[in-house]
């Protein structure tokens, strides 16, 4: 019984029911993995069903049923689901107590506010990884990612300039990825509706295409989603649900964020090829043509 | 029998294997493709030897013995083997004789000449594909390569133009890959050979790492070389040689390539992670910390 349907949800999910264990998802929201679109996050939804686990959307927790002191259901707003085990993956907050105690400045995102050289706003103290918060390349706006990649970048450049080097950390563009049995997903950037929190004016596309050349053994569906902005084609983001070697693919997408590309410019980009590898257009390429056709 | 190590050679090879025929491969130079430095390029011989292929390197090609018309032998400078089938993979040149004897300017490539129109330099005259060449991004001059995502590319761009649209092909940056069996071999921008040739100065590191979190089943080995300035650090190539997932990583140096980044830069780019695709620090990014660690 897991409840909340984010990236560990997802992640128990799939190993408790490669165990044998029948997996119940309750999740409040009306979609699994709230960070990538609804259309998208349901193919793996499709897929997590698939495989055998049942899924209950848009259902909230209300308090679980115990006998002799040991969980035996889970009662939500809609009904009551037998259970002997109960995961909860509800998300994550910036422990950030220890600092708010010391009068360390705490952003909005509840994170340490902290700059490039990850000092806090009190000279001679330092902080990195999940209680701080970073600049959002895309947005440039503050968020809080709990993710390893970005607290091992932070602490990295936290190290160093603490020993006296010189070392900056510019930030995130927000790139996370999940594996549901045979399916891939990452995300990257804003979505539509981030970047209309933003304020940025967005528009989009999304295309299937195939991981590998159509003819050889083992190509797979991919579902590249491209957010951009509409007057300069700036690239804003990117989703991708699909087959073996598909979640990868958001590397070239995070990257081409970093550098402030336009789709126009991403059209040309020369991306490997080979039949095993990738169709002659990448599937990213593809995306980025009918993009560019939409400036 | 095959003649030539590149790319076709290596593919042929492996397929030949896999249909259960004895193979021997004869290649000139002192290591399997070119394209790739003889210190990757060895894992990827090592890899189709392991796998029942034979390879005799620095060995030319002389004649063939004929047995009733019917190949029998292949003769090399330094042995007579027996063949049945010889496949010879021996490289591509432009075929631009038809532009040439239209009077129309042939580079030093032997490739047409083209604009970022693929206007060649007869006005109303187009050319696309592996006739015409193309300009390299790093070292900025003309290159010849004949492959299908580059002439898919300019093609598209050719056809607008023609059509009374604005289209550009900025040019290449020289990616290429080649699957072995089980091994993934991938390469963009400049060799350290490459870069002398160009009057470039650069410098390179090598490091080892894992495709997947260390813990994870299928965690496979990747090897990844950089070749960057010394003094700018700007990125100029890489080599990427390892097993499942490996290969399609050279996306991100091709990439970085297009938007001109440092190794510097891209230590902290927000690559995708995820205990089955990626350890927390991707290996490019370890080579990139490398890297810009040397200048």
């Amino acid at each position: 019984m897991l409840v909340g349907a984010g990236y560990i949800g997802l992640e128990m999910a799939e190993n408790f029911i490669r165990r044998g264990i029948q997996v119940t998802l309750v999740e409040k929201a009306p979609q699994v993995m709230s960070t990538i679109d609804a259309d998208l996050a349901a193919l793996l939804a499709a897929e997590l069903t698939k495989k055998g686990g049942q899924i209950f959307l848009e259902e909230s927790l209300q308090g679980f049923e115990l006998e002799g002191g040991e969980v035996r259901a889970v009662t939500t707003d809609r009904r009551t689901l037998p259970a002997d085990l109960v995961v909860m993956g509800l998300g994550v907050r910036p422990n950030s107590q220890l600092a708010r105690d010391a009068g360390i400045s705490i952003g909005e995102t509840g994170g340490i506010k902290v700059d490039e050289k990850m000092q806090t706003e009190i000279a001679g103290v330092w902080a990195a990884g999940n209680c701080t918060e970073a600049l959002h390349l895309v947005s440039r706006r503050p968020v809080a990612f709990a993710l390893g990649t970005v607290a091992n970048k932070q602490g990295r450049v936290a190290g160093i300039n603490i020993a006296g080097g010189q070392a900056a950390f510019p930030g995130v563009v927000g790139t996370a990825m999940v594996k549901v049995f045979d399916w891939e997903a990452a995300r990257t950037g804003l979505q539509e509706r981030e970047a209309k929190q933003a304020g940025i004016s967005s528009a989009s596309v999304k295309i299937e295409g195939r991981t590998r050349a159509g003819y050889y053994p083992g190509a797979g569906k991919i579902f590249v989603k491209l957010v951009f902005a509409p007057d300069s084609g700036r690239l804003l983001g990117g989703q991708i649900v699909g087959q073996e070697g598909a979640g990868k693919r958001i590397d070239v997408l995070a990257t081409a964020l970093h550098a402030g590309m336009t789709v126009e410019e991403m059209i040309n980009l020369d991306l490997g090829y080979s039949p095993p590898f990738s169709p002659a257009w990448d599937p990213i390429l593809i995306a980025c043509r009918q993009a560019a056709g939409q400036i």
